[in-house]
């Protein structure tokens, strides 16, 4: 964990920071399931859902954007109480606690906001540190779509589903 | 199977006769996870994806619409090749074959459409109807959310996810 280390909402004001790293994450398609062409513009959009979704900076003391994750509403109707959850953390500063602790804030204002249940709907299963830090923080896999994600590097691996009460 | 019934392309002459019997089914929040107050609009925009997503009616010789459905592409970037579809059958027409129907031509023209694999992301369990029929056409449970849909009778029950290759 880095010393000094907020999570706050996004402003259109951060996104410039936010991109600057997402963009790359985006580029790769090793993580993500964004088309790799997807513009700023059109990530802009996608990256601040309408309410009830939400969009998180975590920031170092200096006001540098470390990493931002977003939450939505994953369905309508009878399945509204269960939300889904998207990070993209600097590789600059990956492996410092920040991908925990904005994984953590989802989680709880998840909770806050009368969600009952937390899914993430295509986790790459070589994404194996992620794996690992979703179910570290509650989520099982709960099924992996055999094939379900072309890794530029790897083929076609597993896409799996997690999921978790809140 | 009716004796005469057309899958085709829905166009937006079609919609009245959709929403028709639409409107009930989601209404009832039995089975969709759509908000139940859902106006027609906000319908109509979900109902007709933008490209490669499309939308389907099965009509019967005097052209009533019988049933509908549609299919979008269910992830981006390396999960692209992944479809999904939702389906709504005129309960007055229930039983007689129009939803394998529309299943058949969705599944089929997905993987005309390039798709590799076909997920439905919330099939709710009480549905059972609905789960036979996808099982019968070649889907998968995959998972079953815990007390992942609210019905409006039975209250909180399963919320299956349900996929196949294509």
């Amino acid at each position: 964990m880095l010393a000094a280390m907020l999570i706050r909402e996004a402003t259109p004001h951060d996104w410039p920071g936010m991109w600057a790293f997402m963009e790359g994450i985006v580029r790769a398609g090793e993580t993500f399931s964004w088309d790799r062409d997807t513009t700023e513009s059109q990530a802009g959009r996608m990256w601040f859902p309408e309410p009830p979704g939400r969009t998180f900076v975590a920031v170092n003391a200096e006001g540098t954007v470390l990493g931002t994750a977003n939450s939505v509403r994953n369905h309508g109707g009878g399945a509204a109480h269960i939300a889904s959850a998207s990070f993209m953390v600097d590789p600059r500063h990956s492996g410092r606690g920040v991908g925990r602790a904005l994984g953590e804030h989802v989680l709880e204002q998840a909770r806050k906001d009368g969600f009952r249940a937390m899914q993430f709907n295509a986790v790459v299963e070589t994404n194996t540190r992620a794996v690992a830090l979703w179910r570290s923080l509650g989520l099982d896999v709960m099924t992996t779509l055999p094939a379900g994600f072309h890794h530029p590097a790897h083929g076609y691996v597993g896409l799996h589903i997690m999921y978790r009460r809140l």
